[in-house]
């Protein structure tokens, strides 16, 4: 039909006759409605077949890391950067410059169809266009699932020194890696700026992950992990959407600033309050509603709402979803909810790790390049302002006899959603450019990668990591 | 960053200083990739409001129905309704030819950014297109949900009984409808054929929910309804592979009829036995991950590489995903996958039955526009032959004495998701114009609102109907 229509387009009387013919009552769609449509089943095989390399890429990525005794989402983060512009080109996205037949999957839809140039560049960028919203909707579930595990109760209970290590461990690496990067490396400020905050929030998903596969969750040391990783991320929230809204202004506007950390604080105090409010309504709404999706539509509403906001007030979507996720929290049906976001961040999250990965050009990193050598000392510089930023903060806990600073400081270390939150939502926006994005992303990976046999070691108990092994599986 | 970087198109050198600005070891970005970026979240935000008003509409109109005693997916339907181009116009899409001005959804999005008419009619293609994926990937789930449910040994069971009433529900309104079609209402025969074979399917999930809700799911007659609809639905599909192939191809071809309907038994009987390999690998697949996501993802990985499979043959997704559904719903993790499954069909199933709604404009059905009365009179005989066909699949039940064959009628009448997901392919592909697939769609809301009270009376239960309200949410 699709070349018949072509074909009608040189001949209008040759329309009506085909139309005429089907029926005289029916009214004739826009040619264009039709070629489009006529697509729509390209671009949806396109969509299928690249969430079925993403799936594979993660979970033998996950499975791989996790044998290794390393957080799974660090295997489906290399996954990606295996399926992606760094190695087999098969997950490839348009706005990166490259033409519709680099990409794996262009190239199937190619074999399979036989599209014009036209058509596979076409399908090429709404395919891009297609997997990237499904990855930035994966991380919205992220953040919402993060903000459901959070607990504000649990951050009172460990109190002052939970927010004191918090906060050095916010400011210590953030200040020493955006003045070194503008000193030593000669990067302008928001760049710097950007670098600086991806090295703020600690991983709470994947430091209470290493201390329950240590045992350690509810060690005193792991409660102030726990409770410091929460304030953490709350405030490396804050820091992206600062940092990320600078980026779009192009400049460092000092009243801005200020504006975005009110807002973002106004915006993040102000549900979590309102919430109160809000989950009476909620819990009654889910107890009213007699249908399917009871629970899950209400909350996704809420989330989905709310991460609107949070972009539409200039701030970000994620900042909106795990402000949701917190209030949610607070709701009689939390566990249930839990429960069933589950499955849905199973299915979602991994499509944002392996884009991640996927559009990370490790190339850029090979020191054969002279050009590149700079990208590599600003890796390595990165890695040791994470590491040292983050393990002083042991010494920063006062009031507690006999505690163990080294472990609550390597706890601290390893940097994971969120850091891969700044890499992506910086390269996206044009914030910083690939050496930078790489440089965060191989940090990420190596304090990641550090995190659990230093922890380890740091506990003192390689014994211990063996016995639990079979208990890690979520 | 937008507006710099569209001056910077009448001046190279300010692109060289902006850059040299942020630091002199970066690369620049392509000037698109930058500009695309930037409207990234504009579309995020887009869609995510899209979303919010899609399960707005889903759940009001979901509840509003569940209480008036019909199906809860009719009213999701009639939400789709109230926010689509016949009444609200929030959700509209780009394909129908509107421009983005006409677009709720657009019109929040401009007064948020201040889109330029360029950048709003392309974030209005890409917000339509990226709902469309979600809604196919709505589909996609709810027909592999359909297959999990779906029971070949519950089949096998009810045996022949079930294979008489299914093959003569299937044909009877499949050839009376379209010879109606052809004959009275001379339209041509892909059209016919293709609203002939929206007639076909029953649907087994409102069906079944129905009976359950009457306490009528066990009896004989209920075995025999919902194993016919089990074989209804594969006919139903393969009909639908058939006709949505015939509709590409834009003529009858016998030789491909036979082809497609060889394909399609081939592709679903040859998946489903080879299947059984399958399932011991799966199995043993899944209880050797450790990782989050154990059997979500390999299940999805199967769903969607089989759904990849059935459009890259050219038939359809859905019938890859009917048949992973049939698949896996042999394992022994069966129970743990349906569990995992409802959540993410809870979040994006109604994203397909919605935007079904919201695309049929029923402002074709208005009898006031004389053009309009025809199809009008379409759809009260799609309605008759609906019913008829289907009501006199009870007295073919050979063997069995006593047996309410009134009942077994009336339980085969409802059509839903099949005869949408009809209506929806063959709109998309140009098939069907918008008056049939408008009668389409109101002959499966008629079936469906008419079923449950009909099916009341037919067990000649009032009273049953009342005690059971309490237990009729899944």
């Amino acid at each position: 039909m699709l070349s018949l229509l072509s074909n009608s387009l040189l001949s209008a009387p040759a329309i009506d006759h085909y139309f005429s013919e089907i029926s005289a009552l029916f009214v004739p769609l826009p040619i264009l409605a039709v070629v489009e449509a006529e697509n729509a089943p390209i671009l949806l095989t396109g969509v299928l077949l690249s969430l079925v390399v993403i799936y594979l890429a993660s979970k033998i990525g996950a499975e791989i890391s996790q044998y290794l005794n390393f957080p799974p989402v660090l295997g489906e983060l290399v996954g990606g950067v295996i399926v992606g512009i760094s190695a087999l080109h098969t997950i490839v996205f348009a706005d990166s410059g490259l033409p519709a037949a680099d990409s794996g999957i262009m190239s199937v839809l190619q074999w399979i169809y036989q599209l014009t140039p036209t058509v596979a560049s076409s399908v090429f960028a709404s395919q891009s266009e297609v997997i990237s919203v499904l990855a930035e909707l994966g991380v919205i579930i992220l953040l919402f699932e993060i903000g459901l595990e959070s607990d504000l109760r649990q951050l009172k209970a460990v109190g002052v020194q939970a927010v004191v290590v918090a906060c050095v461990g916010v400011a210590a690496p953030f200040a020493a890696g955006t003045i070194g990067l503008m000193t030593i490396f000669h990067v302008a400020a928001i760049p710097a700026i950007f670098a600086g905050a991806a090295l703020t929030a600690t991983s709470i998903g994947i430091t209470s992950k290493v201390l329950s596969e240590l045992g350690q969750l509810k060690s005193r040391e792991g409660q102030i992990i726990v409770g410091a990783a929460v304030i953490d991320d709350v405030l490396g929230i804050i820091v992206l959407a600062v940092v990320a809204s600078l980026a779009k202004t192009g400049e460092i506007d000092i009243s801005k600033v200020i504006y975005l950390i009110v807002s973002a604080t106004v915006f993040l105090i102000g549900s979590i309050l309102l919430g109160g409010i809000f989950n009476q309504g909620f819990v009654l709404i889910v107890e009213k509603l007699k249908t399917r999706g009871n629970i899950m539509i209400p909350a996704f509403i809420f989330a989905f709402f709310m991460a609107f906001l949070g972009n539409a007030i200039h701030l970000e979507a994620i900042l909106g979803a795990f402000a949701a996720g917190l209030v949610l929290d607070e709701t009689d049906t939390r566990n249930e909810l839990d429960e069933l976001v589950k499955p849905v961040a199973d299915l979602l999250v991994p499509i944002f790790f392996v884009t991640v990965g996927a559009r990370a050009d490790l190339g850029v990193l090979n020191p054969a390049v002279p050009a590149n050598q700079s990208g590599l000392l600003i890796a390595v510089f990165l890695m040791a302002i994470a590491i040292v930023g983050k393990l002083i903060t042991g010494w920063v806990v006062f009031g507690q006899t006999g505690i163990n600073r080294l472990a609550i400081g390597v706890g601290m270390i390893p940097r994971g959603e969120v850091g891969l939150v700044f890499a992506g939502i910086g390269a996206a926006s044009g914030a910083i450019d690939k050496p930078l994005e790489v440089a965060i992303i191989v940090m990420v990976i190596i304090t990641t990668f550090l995190a659990p046999p230093f922890l380890r070691v740091a506990f003192n108990q390689v014994a211990v990591n063996e016995s639990n092994q079979n208990n890690v599986s979520s």
